[in-house]
């Protein structure tokens, strides 16, 4: 009667899906699917050097039944030797706060409750019990909303720092395994309730699409999932692939592609290499919609140079004449004391700064050669020297000019895209900016025949430690 | 009021759906969208230069209803000036015949009929009045039978001879232009025969996932069909394109790719290569499985040489040590004189053979350096020489075996494999096999000291003229 821990043991310990060695933190309701989880983990515990540890989230929602529950887990933890944390949390407060479903209000909860476990435990993975029967809910969940190829794949088995290792077992055979091994388990009666999605999708549409429809409904739902999963994967593949051809910097906070390799790609390969960066500047795939997406491949087509286009979660894309730049659009607050004679970094750009009093020779034969390097009177200074993000209302003298200019205006005259405003640093002394960096001294500090001490201001690229 | 045919002008005849000086043959049940479907390409007929016809099917199912309905669109056709063909066809009786459901039935005939009258009006195109309403049922009905990728891609605008100018428009779209034109027309009471599948999908189904799961269900089924047919569309053009590079050969029935090309790619892409082969033969992809592609990337990824699955559809695929060969498995039926001194065409294998007489000089020459150049002693003929299909029972003497043998047993020990050997002509006179073409001469034709006459056989390739 070992079928379920047979293949347990083939597909999720020898298939790599948990690895050798691996700390292992379960998410155990107390239901039959995490009870199952649980014991199958501690019977493969010593032969693959796992760690263990359950955790339990009382939602509050349930009242003295969810005390029970977690008592329950406390026990059957403690029976098998699992160290487990139980947390309580007020889930239909945060559902107003954040004007979210219980449902959903729910989810946000355990997954932060899960996260910051895994970071105080030093655990490598979290463990869910969902099984093949939740992944079929999950896909007909999506198909229903419309949330493409990526919904239509459903949960994958490990992602991230999340692992599904039952995702293949139906909840048939993980409630055999329950009964083969005597496991007790708890039923929470908030699953009957059909004011939730997935209780209704799960308690009523399924059984009526099996009926009238499919009653192999649950083979046809996995094997599209499987096929939109192969598929997704291809397509993120791809994309990962023109991304790396087309990027021409690498820098924190922004990904900038070669307009003319990324414009040869056909618009769908186009969409997936915006998501790829999107995520790779820590924005979360799902909340980029297909409409966003649609207007992304347009801007890329035919956008004219300096468009830009949110795709939301503080990132946006801007066009150039032969660059596309995807980059986090938030302002970046910093600011560092400049040392004479010395290095400052800048890690929110990836930058440092290079400052050296050098004589008239050098400046003479140096002036003018490279927009990053620049020269200023040091006698005019006072106080510290300073590096700090462009802020609103900042103003200075650009050189050449005959008095002072809002330093907005003078982005928009530069013709300086919005995003590089936010990520062009400034320096300063106690009064005024000296340098907008790399684009323009402030007249009053440049080096004059009256100069007597020369500053040399040198802009760099800090070595990244890229894959 | 006249917004749909606006849009009709916009999209299906500037869109080029429709191209100008079309024949387009109109399916007419007599219902509101066929009616309004009618009346929108009469509507453009003069602009457009486009010949109408309309074609109607009486199912033979409802009767003295059916007969009414074939009145209403023969004297709707008269008003509007199209020429209208009818015909009755009995679809309970081909349901039982083909063991199909009745739904599947009249759709098999319909089409059937559709493509007869096609080729006897000489129309370019068959046009059916399929609207956005019909999309999203027929993609929830693929989903349910979880017909991937395609199968959610739901119907096309145009493929092939048929082409869907409605399927845009909503269903009340449709109705307030017959409306607005106060058009009558036909309610087919099988409409709401819960009995049938699509009605139960879109009576009972979509009301239901509407109210309890999504009010916007169509336009995210239309968005996921919109999704899954772009996918699809890049990765079929994905395999005609890897297809073609890696092609070594190009002769009628068969399709054969190098391995070394075709195995560099991710097993997504050789699955769609496989398809479009199986397309470029004649096989409808439809009837290609999940299952079967399956195994057919795992043929080409692992197979050992020589290994061979049937794709179904008479379309086998057979593995060799370098090469994928593709190929329609049905025995070649084909019988032709061979002339002395001249050429015969085999238009089935897009082979040639030349016979030519020739002196012992060139004999002694050319023997044995090429498998596809044969000699045989003319005087040891009989009556006419023909070419042929090998055929079950054929036997011959192979040159140096002791006696006859069996044709097939000679292709087992020769290790041809069995798609191969169907297309192997045969060189017979009137009583036996001369040569198993570029295979093995027979003994008793072979040249002798005692040959008087040499005939020299050479078996080479048609020209074709692909695109």
């Amino acid at each position: 009667m070992g079928g379920l821990l047979e293949a347990f043991r083939a597909k999720v310990m020898e298939g790599g899906w948990i690895r050798k060695g691996e700390h292992v933190l379960a998410a155990v309701s107390g239901g039959v699917d995490s009870v199952v989880l649980l014991h199958l983990l501690v019977a493969v515990r010593e032969a693959y050097s796992l760690t263990v540890t359950a955790a339990h989230l009382n939602h509050g929602l349930r009242g003295e039944e969810a005390e029970r529950d977690e008592q329950f887990v406390l026990d059957y933890c403690r029976r098998l030797e699992v160290p487990c944390f139980c947390e309580k949390r007020d889930v239909r407060r945060y559902a107003q706060v954040h004007r979210l479903s219980e449902e959903m209000a729910a989810r946000a909860v355990r997954y932060d409750f899960l996260r910051r476990l895994k970071r105080e435990t030093g655990a490598d993975v979290i463990a869910t019990a969902h099984h093949a029967d939740d992944q079929v809910e999950t896909v007909i969940d999506h198909f229903l909303r419309g949330s493409g190829l990526a919904g239509l794949a459903g949960m994958t088995v490990r992602r991230g720092d999340i692992v599904r290792p039952l995702l293949w077992a139906t909840r048939a055979e993980i409630e055999r395994y329950a009964l083969d091994h005597s496991l007790a388990f708890r039923v929470d009666r908030s699953n009957f309730d059909l004011g939730f999605r997935r209780n209704r999708i799960r308690l009523e549409l399924i059984p009526y699409l099996r009926r009238y429809f499919n009653p192999s409904l649950r083979e046809a739902v996995l094997r599209t999932s499987q096929i939109a999963w192969e598929v997704e994967n291809y397509l993120q593949d791809r994309a990962l692939q023109v991304l790396s051809e087309a990027r021409t910097r690498a820098r924190r906070g922004e990904v900038v592609l070669d307009l003319g390799r990324l414009g040869q790609q056909p618009a769908l390969i186009q969409k997936y290499v915006v998501i790829a960066a999107f995520e790779a500047l820590g924005g979360n795939r799902w909340h980029l919609d297909h409409d966003r997406l649609e207007r992304a491949a347009q801007l890329i087509r035919e956008g004219t140079s300096g468009s830009l286009l949110s795709l939301g979660s503080g990132i946006g894309m801007v066009k150039s004449q032969a660059q596309l730049a995807i980059q986090k659009m938030g302002r970046l607050e910093f600011c560092y004391v400049v040392p004479i004679g010395g290095r400052v970094s800048l890690p929110e750009l990836d930058l440092t700064i290079d400052t050296e009093v050098v004589d008239r020779t050098t400046y003479a034969q140096q002036v003018g050669l490279d927009q990053r390097v620049e020269f200023v009177d040091l006698d005019v200074m006072q106080g510290e020297l300073r590096v700090r993000n462009a802020r609103p209302g900042d103003r200075f003298h650009p050189l050449g000019a005959s008095g002072s200019k809002k330093l907005s205006d003078f982005f928009t005259d530069a013709k300086v895209p919005v995003f590089e405003r936010w990520r062009t640093p400034v320096l300063t002394d106690e009064r005024n900016i000296i340098w907008v960096c790399g684009l323009r001294l402030d007249d009053r500090y440049k080096v004059t025949e009256k100069t007597q001490r020369i500053l040399k201001l040198a802009l760099g690229e800090m070595i990244s430690d890229e894959e």
